[in-house]
């Protein structure tokens, strides 16, 4: 994979045929690629154990079948977010190779088992039950990137108790991904009982003021518990990616 | 108190001196108060127990001791909220009748005993220190018109076992407040932990995204606990007025 | 429904077979239920002639016919919120059991009369007519909790002697709902009038700089009465349950 | 005050020292003003009894000073507006001859008195207490525009009696002023009282989400009662100037 | 039309059925109408050449049929606003009678010819092609309330020569009715050059940080012209109703 | 095509049949556009070379076919932009005549091939997939306006090379519109190594955080670049038109 | 430390004085403390190695100093975060034995050296010389909680060569704390570089559409790079602590 | 300048003494700027001709005199930006070498006559006289620069004739930079006169809903007149670097 113009340019160098002052020029001029740049190409570089991802919403079936098809012609495991169950229909032939997820709203692919490469457990949590697209789309996403993954459904601030039942599973968790809607305060209660990391996901459950999700994303922005860090609403992928990064670690 | 004006027209219908038809012609055109409305100034109606209150933001010291003096000359009990230390310095004489209460930032004044009318207990709980001034306003407020109050504070969600270890004291108050600024997640937890009505308050404590308190506004307002009501950004008095006539029911 | 557990090692140290350090150690690590802290399910305490209820939105018809079927077994009485005629026509044969209050864009179900166990009488208000689904959702929630419930309809600040003309109603009620959308500017009207709870619901009702009810959810915060509370944005059903609260104490 | 370039102009084409061509091409590249056009600069037909007006606020003393004493040389009546006493002071000499409004944060000089030329009566009304510089701003505007101003403060909605009973006054005027922070509902409630035009004018009297006027500004956009405009936050002097417009019509 | 009731109470007095004493006290629980205030229905005396107005947006065909056909037998003249094309047709019968204004999305009826009752014109100025729904909404409102209305459509500040062409009609103007979307500017400049009222009407025409006429809104708002005032995004009808009242002093 | 009636008025005054006087006064009274003031309509001014434009979004087809024909009688070319394919369907005869762009969401005519007018080179830069509609439709005004284009699409900061790999082509432009959605970084990277003018077009690519495209806009505007300038969100139109300008001086 | 209570409770049950059942009602009501739940007080759990946190902002220099001295006692080691100059000043004899961090606006003191427990090296970027204050919050926490910690500065993308001549230590880092305003572009940049974990931390540096750090906080949210989470606008703490967390896994 | 590192290993190279397989390797792993990325530095690029810029604002004197004197030994033209007359008094020595332009709040050094490199004029309009800090900025800038510079200050849209009668001067302009508070439409009106690049820069002058300049920025974004683009509030810096790199084209 070495850049040929780039051995190339050295040879002449090496016979001569080409002066110091010449080859320094001339590198200035060479393409960033092949200087090998490339390997600051992260996703070659993540992708050693990584599915590739395609976000389903916003492209057409068509589009979606066809780079689906490169990537499983690569041998890559696939990973498609945003996929609804209309458009999994759609995919046609397509559909009986990729195994579809109606709960995480997603589809995936891979030649062979997912090998486990996360150190801990990354647990995702979620506050009420329709919190539960966005918090499957974390943990199907922290699955398919190699961590064990448990959840922990429906456990909002407001039965605590139901939350504290299950401490022992929060503590023995590396990472946490805790997923709510409406006020968003249950990573804010989470990282008070544990010393893990948390991913807070605001989703837009809710209606009125909590204006599609805003106001459970500044919830969790100014969570008074230390630990906590925050991705954009509904971005349950995101969060298990960032999971995957903290647990590989 | 009744209208002298009105007395004197239905004294000449009574003699004959005004027909009827005059009498329904000239009730129109009599000022609104002398129609005896002046009992639709609820003012006068709470203020049996209740005390007069000014809002000392905004106005100098001159304007405040005048109308304290006048509040006292009626025997009233008085309320001044949001009154800095140093204001109150400038109310000279007028300091030595006052009581100051620092932490609550305002100044009371009572001929005698507040009497107790509320039933229950209002409990004033809050989430963090910085959070214990609004705290205050709202349990001096309600103290004011006569109610039992207890406080409960610096028992943020991200250490909820503070809070559990004082769900007796919760389960015993008959209205809540709960005062709370960053996320403003308090009042779903408290709230679901009893069936009491909860008064949420949320504080401008905070910075960067609390944006002043709107996070924990919207945090309130999208509460995923029923029951939980909510008054404007760090608006003790009102919380503490809205408690008193729930107490009183 | 005590724990077995809990039972089991209590008789462990009744009988000498644990040590009282062991025990303490073991107690540690019981999962919280084992504790019997169950009953800090306030859901339960509160179902005590409270009827348990579905938020419609969001779920499927078959899905709500489910819930609605279990809490039909266990007697308890129901209430389905945000329930639109077309939902309610897909609950095939529960909808002969099931009452559709099309209002109120929800459905009931009481195995018997709902027994009042509310002391005064709710009173409901709304200034519009297209405030009315969002009042009718606040008094049915009231009503199938317990409430002897009254609705002022129709009473916007527009045309004030209205309002003026029922203010013998308004004195008669223990707490009052107060639904408006636009400028939300009735409760402030309402709470100078009375000296009672209100709580304040903005709807969305409106256009343009209305933002969906953002208008009237700020004059309502912002309401120069004291004594108003107010609830997210539409939300009858959480005025509803927290005027309940208030007049059961 | 004829431009002499076009009388010039015109002249030599009379007296054929230029072609009709060369006068349409001259024509088009004369300054603006030279056509005459000078009277759309209706800041002087409106000066006809208006006073000239300085936004005092964001300028210093020494500037304000120079304008004022051009203004006078002129014989203009001069309105400085946003005047704090402190730059007033600054004023020296021309203190003695500007007429300070300290309520109204104002300065005026004229060497007549003002004329009235407004046909009914400017009736400025305003909510509480600290709108009052708003609503003097306003009324001292409309005053030295030449209009009958009367003022009716302090009758904020949450007292409604107090505004009924001025029901005659407010009947009375021509056009309407109506200030009010917090909620803003007052102008609301004066429209559905009257058929004659309201301006309302919303402050920033307020805290918290009252967000420095915005809450009263939408309240008053989203007025139920038709017949309502609305000016910018804290905009006393451009409620007077339209009044003042609406009044001479 | 007096209220019996008092005429029965003041008969009592007269023939000494009933003390003075009695009378004040019954006098202050008489329903308020009975008092004569239904005089503050300043709907009725609107309605001395004033159509009675129904907002068709969320409302059904039928309902509005209802109320129509209740004006019509009152002999009300009427104007249905936000009435679409769909709607319309769904008015079956009624639609015969009715009068569809497509381009102001409105609906009128009137027994005879409306009388002009206006005393000068009501100039209805809008930016764009796209602003001519809401531009419509305004005139004929204003037509129907007895002005003589006049359009000038088009003349966006982009190509302000046209503006400036039609200047004399600016000038021939009593009230002007000036809407704009995307950045609204066009109140500013009509403003500058005429010295009349000018009600600025922003709409939701526009893009992007348009914010579905946010940007017109401010931009009105914040005008640096003097005399203008401002309605709500699309409040087409509110223009044209504020007109009236003000072409009619 | 000089004013008919400026001249005929010009020829009186040169004839002594109109006195100088008496020009004057009519001067000021001829029609605007009478004076010559046509040439400020510098859309004729910029027609030469550039196309007519119509904003196909709210128009429906009748309409458009009506201006587009009327454009092609006068030999304008012709830009439609923000035109769907199903309304371009609706085109019926026109659609032969019409070359429609589907990347661009945009149809032109142009009777001969567009004659090349800008100096440089506008490179047209995106960052994702996503955002290529708005990226076409700049790029094809700046076409249409007569200059050469180049796309540089798919090369957003997460794969900082790939921009990189392109630096010559980034330096060998004149002006750069640089199109994103999401965080919108891309333009301060681009400006940052090039250093011509770069025109920013923030997207409404994204969800839950990027508010439509407000995150994208407040980057761009922030950029810690200089030589960035923005145009409204998915103004591609605007970006392109801009660029043209900047391309011809 | 063992609860007293506890113990003796099961005594009384060991020796027979209690029977189990007695046991279960008395464990019910013990305090939730005496069960030994002050396990889940994860501060403590924390604080092996970890500094007891002062947030200074809103607090006297009087009581931060009591605050620092029982820490002392304690032989915790502590960090004073939000602790300006003048402050420091205040805090007297204290001054001497606390390390001021002027940079950082912070103070520290340990009893002895701080341990290393972190695994890799904590890096910490910041994109301009104004967000160095918030970058040296989050380096000095992470160091004071036993991180390697080393600092990239002033490396913005409009100057992106800067970074990327730095790609090594980027690599070389286990987790990255990324901080900047403006329109918040770096961690984009970053996370596209490298595959670890990159919290972002926006800052309120900028003016203008910056919105004190919302653009920036945006920005971030909106990361098109996979693997961002994000802090609190200016939460340096919080993301020094987050990155603590991460790199002891 | 060239890279020594990079011509020893290429002379290594062709000494044998590495061999074309390590050089890659190496290469790979030199820092950026040993490849000659410097070039990239577009600051160098600029600086033929353009000044270093410090932002004044955040900085204090010392560190200012800093850089200023670095810049000064490099022989470099300096602008310093948002430099206020009491820090400029503090700069000291350096007072009598640097000049201060008080109306652009700003200090320039330059050791000879700045060369004009702009084509043409780069004329700065303003709307107010509260903008002319913000246009001084933009055109010192501009003139630092190399750029002709004219001012058309004072030319507000509410009296338009101000503007038309400059219309020769705006034709004559390459490139116009338009600065506007309020309500921003000046951007529009202008660029509807012209067929140039019109760079718009809102200001946050005035009050109430202008919200510190969003209003302005809102109206420039939206403005309905092709070929304007828009910089952050008060980036008066910004626009004149932009003028300057289109000028230069």
């Amino acid at each position: 994979m070495d850049s040929e113009r780039l051995v190339e340019l050295l040879q002449q160098v090496r016979q001569k045929q080409m002066s110091v002052t010449q080859a320094v020029l001339r590198l200035r001029h060479l393409p960033f690629e092949d200087l090998g740049f490339a390997k600051i190409d992260h996703h070659l570089a993540l992708r050693q154990g990584f599915p590739e991802v395609i976000m389903g919403q916003g492209k057409d079936a068509k589009d979606i079948a066809a780079i689906v098809r490169a990537m499983q012609r690569r041998k890559s495991s696939v990973l498609v977010t945003r996929l609804d169950a209309a458009k999994m229909a759609q995919l046609k032939r397509l559909r009986t190779r990729l195994k579809f997820h109606q709960s995480a709203r997603a589809a995936t692919w891979a030649e062979k088992a997912i090998k486990i490469t996360g150190k801990g457990v990354v647990l995702v949590v979620c506050a009420g039950t329709s919190d539960i697209p966005v918090a499957e789309e974390a943990a199907l996403t922290a699955a398919m990137m190699g961590n064990r993954v448990e959840r922990l459904f429906d456990v909002g601030v407001a039965g605590i108790h139901r939350l504290l039942e299950n401490r022992l599973r929060l503590d023995a968790a590396s990472v946490l991904i805790v997923v709510a809607g409406m006020e968003g305060a249950l990573p804010s209660v989470v990282a008070g009982l544990i010393d893990k990391p948390v991913i807070a996901v605001p989703t837009s459950v809710g209606y009125g003021a909590s204006f599609h999700g805003i106001a459970a994303l500044l919830g969790m922005l100014n969570s008074c518990a230390a630990g906590v860090t925050v991705v954009n609403i509904d971005n349950g992928f995101g969060a298990g990616f960032a999971a995957s990064l903290i647990n590989r670690l």
